[in-house]
C-alpha cells in the first residue's frame, strides 16, 4: 500500500481506529449477548456501550501492547481504562483474541469488498455509455496485432462490460466469501462460550455465523476472495492494454485524457503517453501475485498456525486498496477516453480494402468459379493493391475475369461495412439487455 | 500430466478422438442451424452426420496437418473423406477456426469439471461418514503445533467436509464460468454466420452462447476456473497436512492405510510412511502454480493473440487431470485412514491435565480469588506437572489454598472432558443439517 | 511437456531409458569403489559392468515394479537377471533410494542444462549477425508505445544480446548448482556407505559430492535452477514481444519469417501472423508459473518428505522441455526475421520531423530564447505539423523568430540522423567487445 | 511494508530523503563529468556541491510536484532553490528523468542487498556456533515425519549453514546483477550525453555502466534479483518449519526462547508457542509472491513502458525490508534457540531400538541367513517391540535363532550410536572447511 496509490475510503477501512472501533463493536455485542444468556450481569453489557462514542487511543493501546505484547489484551486495557475496571471486567470473558481479530478481519474485508462493488459499478456505468456512444463507430479488428475484418469500437467497449460484469458477480462473490464471523474459543468447541454469542454478534457486524471454525475461520474463504481480486486485476490490465496499442504514434485510434495544464503536450503533440493504463498494467501485476501467497495460507497446522497473520497484514490492506485505487482510475480513463473515428477509418482503409479480400473470394465460389481459381483471381489483384499501392475495389472492378464472375454492384457491396456491422444490435441487446 | 498421476476418465477428454469428435459435432449442428435458416441444403446438413459413428483416423488427420500446417482444415479434410467431398462443401461456412477450438476447449472444460463435481462429492461423502464415525473420539485440539484444549477427531473431519463443500460450490461455480460457446467469426461480430447457429450449437453442446466474444472467448472465464482449481488444491494441502502430521512417529494419531502385501512394514512398523499425503502436497503446488499463467492469459491483443493457447494446452489437461487425480487419491487416504483413539488420549494426557489450567484459573477468579492469586495457584501447582511429571488434579487436590477456593468436586469437574464437547452436536447440525 | 512444443535431445533426457541407464552408472560406479575400499569383491564390481552394452527392458521393470511398488527394487531386480543374481548381490548395498533418484536428477538437471546453453549459445550467434547487419539501419525509438527519438534496429538486437548473454551466465550458475550428487545413506550420515563412494560416483557422473545432505539433495539448489528458468523465460517474452508490436499492421518493421508453401499469405499478404512470438508469450507463462512450485519445494520436514518429487516428476521435463524448444523457436525467428527498413523511416517520419522538436527547443535556449519564447516558438510550428500535415524543417525555417535564432544550417543540422547513431559503435563495442 | 515487521536501516534507504539524497549527487556528478568534458562550465558543476550538507525539503518538493505533476523537475527546481537558479541552470542537461531514476533504484538495491548480505553472514555466524556446539548432539533422523536413524542437532545446523551460505552467494550474485547505472538519454543513444557522464557518475555511485540501456536498464537484472531474494526466503521457510516441528508438544526437542517477562508461560508451561517461526514462514510467502511480478516486469514496449513502475515502488521496498527483517528474526531465533538433548533421546528411543531394526537385518544377511529367514527374524521380535512394548535388543539377545547367527557382542553393537556419527566430523570439515 503505497499512498501515491491509495484512496482514502478504503485506506481507513485498514487504519488503527477502525479496526479498534470494530473491536469493540464485537466485544460490546458479546455482553449483550452474553448478558442475555445470563452469564454476565445486564449492568456490566451496558456499561460497555459508555466507549462507543469515545474516540479510542491509539498511542496509548501502542503503549500498553508494548508492554504486555499483547494486542488484544492491550486494547481491553485501554477499554477499561474508560469505561472502568470493574464494569469492564467481563468483556471479552469467554473468548479468545482470534475470536476478535478473525471477524475483525471479514468485517473490514467485506467492507472493502462493498468499496470495490461500487467501483466495479462506477466502472461499467462508464463502459456502458462509451459502448453506446460509439456503439456504430467503425473500426478494424485485429487477430495476432492484424488486421482482420471491421468491427466497432462500441463492441470494444461492450465486451469490456461484459467482462467487468462477470467480475462484478465475483466480486460480489468473493464478498460472501469472506463474510463470516467466529466467536468460538480456541479451537471452535465453544466450550467457554455460547454459541449464541456467536450467533448474537455476527448479526449485529453484518457477517453469519461460521458453521465449523477452529481456533480461526477457515482460509480457503480467504484464498477465494483474493483469487478473486486476482482476476479482476488481470480484466484491468486486459482493457489498460488494449488502450496502450490504440494510443500507440503508428495507431492512435484512442488518447488517455490529456489536461490542458499538462505541459509539453503542444510542442510534442505526439508525445501524448499512456501512463495512467501503463501503471494499471504494474498494478495488476502486483495484486496477481498476492494470489499465490493467499492460496499458501489455505493450510495451517491443526486447530491453527499463525503463518497466515503477516501475510495477511500485508495483502488484506495492499491487494484491496492497490484495486480500488486501480478500479477508480480505469473508470477515470475509460470515461475521459479520446477517441479518434478519422485514424480508425484511416488504419482501416491502409491497404485499400484488402481487409475484404476474403468475402471477395468467398463471392467468387458462390459464384460457380473454383476455389482454386478463384484464389488466383484474388491473389493476384491483391498483390497489385500490396506492392504497388493500388485501390482493391478498383483493381477488382477492372479484372475482366473477375467481371465475368460478379458484377459491379456485388463486387461493390462486398466493401459493404454495414455487412459487418448487421448484428451489432443484437449483441448489444445480449450485453445490455433491451 | 503425467501417466502416474491420471485417471483414464479425466485422459480420455483430452484426448485426440474426443476432440475431433466434439469438433465433428460442432459442426454436424451449425450445419443443421444453417440449414434451417435455408444458408445450405438440408441435405448437405443431413450428409454430415453420416460420419456420426465413424471412427475419426487421427494419424490420417495429423498426415493432412503436416502438409496443410492447419488443424481445423486437416479434420475438414478427413471428414470430407468419410462423407463425400460434395457433401461436406458447406460444412464450416461462414466460420472461423476459432469458433470450433474455443468452444471446444469450453466442452473438454465443463466435462472435466463435471469429473470434478463428482470427485468432490465423492470426497465429502467419505468425510461425512468419517465425521460422523468419530464424532465423539477426543483428541486435542492443537494451536501453534501445542496443545491448546479438547475436540474430537469427528469435528476435524466435520471442517473438512465444510471446506469442501465450498469448494464443490466453488466448482460448480468455475464450471458455469466456461460453460460458454461461439460461433460468431472472425472478430465476433457474426458478420459471416447468423448468431442462431451459435445459439443453436450451444444448445446442442450444452452450452450458453457466450454473449460478446471477438475471434475467442474472453479468457477471464478460464482464468476464473483455473483459480477455483487452485482453491481446492490447497485445501487438498490443508487435509493431507493434518493428516501428515497426525502420522508423524511422535504424534501417530492416524495413519495412511498400508495394505498386507506392502512389504517391510513389519520389520520396521514404525515405519510406515504417510506418501501419499505428501504427494498431494506435491500435486496441490503443481495445480496452485497453473493459476498465474491463467491469470496472465486474460490480457489478449485486440480481438485476439494465440498466446493464451500454448498455455491451455498444457494446463487445460495437467490441471484438471491432477486434480481429478489428487481428489480421488485424498478420497481413498480418508475413506482408509487408520485412526488411533487410545494415542489420541496418550497424547493430550501427555502433560497430565495441563491443558485444562485455563480452566482452574477461570474457576479460582470465578470463586473469588484475586486474577492475581489465582495465576500464582496455578503457577505453582503447573510447575510440578511440568518438571517433576506430578499429575496436575491430584496436585491441585492436594493444595490447600486452591481448596480454600474450590470443592474436590468442582476441582473434578474442570477435568471433564465433556464441557469441551457439549457442542459438537450442535457444530455437526451446522454443518451436516439435521 | 507436449509433444507439439518439444525437441527429441531433450526429451530423451528425461526417458525411461535415459533414467535407468543413469541408475545403473550410478550403481556400477559405486560398485567399482565399494570394491575399492575392499567392502565388496573385485569380481562382483566388475560383474556389473556386464550390463553396460545391454539395453534395459522398461516394459519388463515396470512389470516388476507393479509387483513390488518400488521403482529401484525394480530395476536392480532386473539388473540381476541381466547380470546374474549372483554376481548382483553386492549392487546396491549401504545405499538408499535416494541416494541414487536424487543424484540421477541432477545429472538430467545438468544435461538438460548443458543443451540450454548451447541454445542460447545458438541464440546468441543469432542476435549478434542480426545486430551487425542492422545496425545504422535506423528506426524511431519509443517510450510508452510513442515516438521518442531515433535509435537503430542494430541496437534493439544489440540489447537483446546483452540481456542474453547475461540469461547465458545465469544458466551457467544454475547448471552449477545443481551439479553436485549424494550417496550418503538414509539421512545423510554416511553410517552405512563410505564417503568415499560417493566421491568416486559423483566424479564419474560430472558432479561434485555435495558437502551435506540428508536423504536427499537440499531443494534449494533446485529452486535457483528453476528461477533461473523463469528469468530466460521472461527475456524470451520480451524479445517476442518487441517482434510482435514490429509486425502488427500499423507498425510493419518486421516480420517472422513467412515460408512460401504456407498459403493464404498472398491472398491475404497482409495477414502474416506473429504466431510464432505470441506461441513463445504464452510458453514464457508456463515456464515462469514452474518458479513458485520449485520455490515451494525448498521446505521439506526434516531429513526430508517426499513432497518435491511429484512436483519434479512434472516441472522437470516441462520446464526444461519448453525453454529448450522456445530458445530454438526464438532463434530461428531471429535468424530468419525480415526487417523492412523502408517501413522503419516511413514510420519515424510519420510526424514529419516533430521528434526532433526536443533538439529544437534545447538549441533555441542555447542560442538565447528564453525557455518560455522558445517554447512557444517550437509549439507554433509544432501545431501546424500536427493539426496541417505541414513538415516540421519547412516550418520553422519559414519562421521569421526563429530563423532570428538559427540559421538554415543551425536548422537543417537538428533533422540530421547522424546526431542519434553517433554513439552506436562505442555502445557496439561495449557490448560486442573489440 | 508494515512498521511491524521493519527494521530502520533498511527502511532508510527508501525514504524520500534517501531517494532526493541520491538524485542530487548524480545530478552533481554528472555536472562534473560534463565540466570535464568541456560541455558546462566548471564553475556551475562546483555550485552544485553547495547543496551538498543541505538538507532536502520533502514537503517543499512535493509541493512543487503537485504543480508540475513531474517529480524529477520538482526536485530540480527545489535544488535551484538552494543553490540559486543560475548557477542551477546546467544541471540534468541532457539526462532524461529515467538516467537519475533508474540509476537511483539500483543505488538503492544494491545498498539493500549490503544490508542482506550483512544479515546473512550473521545468521551464519549464528548458525556456524549451534552447530559446532551440537555437533555430536544425537537426535534421531526422520523421513517422512518418521523416524528413520540417528543423526545429530549438530548436523542440522549445519546442513542449514551450507544452505544459507549458498544464499549468501546468492545473494552477492543479486548484488552484482543490479549493480549497473545509466545516464545514456530517451532511448538510450547518448545523443544528448556522452557516454563519459555515465561512465564517471557509475564510478562515484559504486555502480558499473550499463553496457546498453535503452530510456531504462533492462529488467531482467532486476528480475534476477527478486528471483534471488525468492529462493532466499524459501530457505528461511525452510528452517522455520524444522524448527516450528521440533517445537510441537509431542517433539519438544527445541523451543524458540522465551523471555522471562513474557506471561502466560509459567501457568500454562507447555504453551510456548513458536509463533516467530510461524511468523517467518508467512513472511516467506509474502517475499516469494513478489517474484512474479518482478519476472512479468522485464517484458517491456520497445524502448520503454511505465508498467514496471509502480510494481517496484511497492515490491523494492517491500521485498527487501521484509527479507531484512525475516533474516534478523531467523538469527535471533537460531541465537537463542533453547534445545532438549534428553528429549531427543526420548524420542529416539520412544520405540526401544526399532530403528536399528534394518542394521540387525544388514548383520543376519552378512553372517549368512538368506535374507527371508533374516526377514522373519528381525520381523517376529519387531512386532513384540510394536505390539507389546518390549525392548528390541532385549528380544534378540534372548532370539535363540538370532544368537545362532550373531554373538551378544555383535547384537548390541548394532545399537551403538557411533556408528551413525562416526563421519559428523568428515561432513564438518567439507561444510566449514578445516
Amino acid at each position: 500500500m503505497i499512498p501515491r496509490y491509495s484512496r482514502p475510503e478504503m485506506v481507513a477501512i485498514w487504519s488503527p481506529e477502525t479496526k479498534f472501533r470494530i473491536w469493540f463493536e464485537i466485544e460490546a455485542h458479546a455482553c449483550d449477548a452474553m448478558a442475555d444468556l445470563g452469564v454476565i450481569p445486564q449492568e456490566n453489557a451496558a456499561a460497555v456501550w459508555k466507549a462507543q462514542d469515545v474516540e479510542f487511543d491509539v498511542a496509548r493501546i501502542d503503549e500498553i501492547e508494548r508492554e504486555t505484547k499483547h494486542d488484544v489484551i492491550a486494547f481491553l486495557t485501554h477499554l477499561a481504562e474508560i469505561i472502568g475496571n470493574d464494569e469492564a471486567r467481563f468483556v471479552h470473558q469467554g473468548m479468545t483474541s482470534s475470536d476478535v481479530l478473525d471477524t475483525t478481519l471479514n468485517v473490514q474485508l467485506t467492507r472493502a469488498a462493498d468499496i470495490l462493488i461500487a467501483d466495479m459499478e462506477a466502472l461499467l456505468a462508464a463502459l456502458k455509455r462509451r459502448a453506446f456512444e460509439t456503439k456504430d463507430m467503425v473500426r478494424i479488428g485485429r487477430s495476432h496485432g492484424i488486421h482482420a475484418e471491421p468491427t466497432t469500437m462500441g463492441l470494444t467497449f461492450a465486451r469490456f462490460y461484459a467482462e467487468m460484469f462477470r467480475n462484478l458477480r465475483r466480486l460480489k462473490t468473493a464478498r460472501a466469501e469472506v463474510a463470516t464471523g467466529a466467536i468460538s474459543g480456541a479451537v471452535g468447541t465453544f466450550a467457554n462460550i455460547d454459541p449464541a454469542v456467536e450467533e448474537h454478534v455476527c448479526a449485529k457486524m453484518g457477517l453469519l455465523p461460521e458453521p465449523i471454525s477452529t481456533q480461526v475461520i477457515p482460509r480457503d474463504r480467504h484464498a477465494a476472495f483474493f483469487a478473486a481480486l486476482g482476476v479482476v486485476a488481470s480484466s484491468i490490465e486486459n482493457i489498460a492494454t488494449e488502450i496502450r496499442h490504440m494510443q500507440r504514434t503508428e495507431v492512435l485510434e484512442a488518447e488517455e485524457f490529456f489536461s490542458k495544464g499538462q505541459k509539453g503536450s503542444s510542442a510534442m503533440p505526439h508525445k501524448r503517453n499512456p501512463v495512467l493504463t501503463e501503471n494499471l498494467t504494474g498494478l495488476a501485476r502486483l495484486v496477481r501475485g498476492m494470489v499465490t501467497p493467499a492460496l499458501e495460507n489455505v493450510t495451517l497446522w491443526h486447530e491453527r498456525d499463525i503463518s497466515h497473520s503477516s501475510v495477511e497484514r500485508m495483502i488484506g490492506p495492499d491487494a484491496t486498496v492497490t484495486l480500488d485505487f486501480a478500479l477508480a482510475r480505469l473508470t477515470n480513463v475509460v470515461e475521459n477516453l479520446v477517441v479518434y473515428p478519422d485514424r480508425m477509418l484511416d488504419n482501416m482503409n491502409r491497404f485499400r480494402g484488402l481487409v475484404m479480400s476474403q468475402r471477395v473470394l468467398l463471392a467468387l465460389t458462390q459464384a460457380g468459379v473454383s476455389r482454386e481459381d478463384a484464389y488466383k483471381l484474388v491473389q493476384r489483384n491483391a498483390m497489385k493493391v500490396w506492392e504497388q499501392g493500388a485501390d482493391f475495389q478498383t483493381e477488382l472492378l477492372a479484372d475482366d475475369d473477375v467481371r465475368a464472375a460478379l458484377s459491379e454492384e456485388e463486387i461493390r457491396e462486398k466493401f459493404d461495412l454495414g455487412y459487418h456491422t448487421k448484428h451489432v444490435d443484437t449483441i448489444f441487446t445480449r450485453v445490455f439487455g433491451d
